[in-house]
């Protein structure tokens, strides 16, 4: 399978580096400003996304450009242009799941987003297939590497200045972080994983949420004394048939798995009837990890075993 | 699509149960001594196997029998007859893996056994995909409901016998449970994820192990003094090009995630590169969490979405 990628960022080289040394999948075009290109490789570099949209050899597009209007923009070009598409881009994924899960079951592509969520961890696939035999009733997580990685370094008594310095220096926040912080990105995270359990589109201005920098309010001995450890935690549960949402600080008991990830590591619960509670933990940052997951996709697009594209595929051969 | 269900013991009623309830699958058969029907279901029974294998319309079976012998017959029948074979038997699925693997390849069909391995987990399934992008260089696991449940009641003080009994009433032992007892369930289940790891028959009599009955050597309450907690625990690691096997207990420290593992719960940590290291938790044991994980394969089927039965269609659609 021919394929692009979109970006030659951290993520970007990562998912190069990988796909190089897969024989089923054959990189044809990086899109990024020709100065960045690696010498080994300048003959695929482009900055003219069309000649990507129009060379009908290339059948999957994986994007790791980051941002919103471009990215979007883009995401719709590729999908109407008959090619699968692939991305770590969670602003666009949080926005505008249901309109690009319709557009490219319309055009008979498959449009997968595993690395949006949840870094390594495939709770995409995960979560999709639990929901065909069980009920979802909630879901719990980690899923904001940044945030877990300073209160990792917190418990070992770093101050908050000390412990974001300490992330940023091992690539683990951004420099401009005040998105993770804030406490956005772990709302945009809960809200695609609300949408895939229950099918319901949810409005991130609605879900209460807290900054992590309400951590220094806390006694963090005192908690540590208690034998509990404090967690920066998203919530989805729903009651009869209202969806509740929440990003806050919880002081977890000891005892509690979830007291147990540290660092940049990831978790995620799903409560379920009637095959009871799962966790899934995996790296929630990183190049080579996260690039791990986007080749996943790519895989799961070769196999065909993405459920949207099976079923159009169906429609396709009918028509 | 129609299926027959063999087995109306604890797993099987649950399989049924569950599948009443979905649209997409038709239950036409179940195979079990007529006296244990259930009055709503009495046409459904037979105890006549060749009249399941030989009804054309049954595209799938799910074996829910146990045992060794009849359940290995009925596996080649089934497969041979061109019929998805699904099963939660680990004894066969340990012993047999790569020939009925090989022989559904050769008759076009699907081979699953999710349920054969860490219960409701889809271990088989992540398992096999992480492969696809990233070398797996260690597995560990609590792959025995009974055991586990025997050891966490121990942390509270209970003897083993005492412990023993109250997962025999609680349903979570067998009456004879000799087979986890000594270490035989979790050295199946880890040659099974071997087996898919790194494609390696493995020969179970090689494996390193003791009884859990040894817990009764080791002092409970100077370990947990120490802040540890004595675990029965599987694991598999690739060095070299050796596999080192073994099923052992082990004082796990208190920050060590599988530590707070408890009860009939079961866990698996892959270990790989690139991505890292992936923790799965979920329940070992119990009527409809098992036939949960069963259901999910049939799901699977359903959407091609195993890779076997994909390339197979292929190849069935250019003869």
């Amino acid at each position: 399978m021919k394929i692009a990628v979109l970006g030659y960022g951290v993520i970007g080289r990562g998912v190069v580096e990988i796909c190089l040394t897969k024989k089923e999948i054959e990189l044809v075009k990086i899109f990024d400003r020709k100065e960045k290109f690696d010498k080994q490789l300048i003959d695929l570099f482009t900055d003219n996304i069309d000649e990507i949209l129009n060379d009908d050899s290339i059948e999957l597009i994986v994007e790791v450009l980051g941002g919103y209007d471009f990215a979007k923009r883009i995401a719709i070009d590729a999908i109407t242009h008959h090619k699968h598409f692939v991305t770590a881009n969670k602003e666009v994924v949080a926005k505008d799941i249901d309109e690009l899960s319709f557009l490219a079951r319309q055009n008979c592509v498959a449009f997968c987003y595993e690395a949006s969520v949840g870094g390594t961890i495939p709770i995409v696939k995960n979560l999709k297939a639990l929901t065909l035999v069980n009920e979802i009733t909630k879901i719990t997580g980690i899923l904001n590497g940044t945030t877990n990685y300073i209160l990792s370094r917190m418990k070992e008594n770093f101050s908050f200045e000390d412990a974001l310095l300490d992330a940023k220096q091992k690539g683990f926040a951004e420099s401009n972080p005040s998105f993770d912080l804030e406490g956005f990105d772990m709302m945009r995270k809960i809200a695609i994983l609300s949408d895939l359990a229950w099918n319901t589109k949810i409005d991130i201005k609605q879900i209460k949420h807290v900054p992590v920098t309400e951590v220094k309010k806390y006694n963090l001995k005192k908690i540590s004394k208690e034998k509990k450890t404090l967690k920066y935690i998203c919530e989805a549960t729903k009651i009869d048939q209202e969806i509740h949402l929440s990003v806050q600080l919880v002081a977890l008991e000891n005892d509690d798995l979830l007291s147990h990830i540290n660092d940049e590591y990831n978790a995620v619960i799903i409560e379920t009837k009637p095959a009871g509670k799962f966790v899934f933990v995996g790296k929630g940052a990183g190049s080579l990890p996260t690039a791990a997951a986007i080749v996943g996709d790519i895989y799961d697009i070769l196999h065909q075993r993405v459920l949207d594209v099976y079923y159009n595929k169906n429609l396709y051969k009918i028509q």
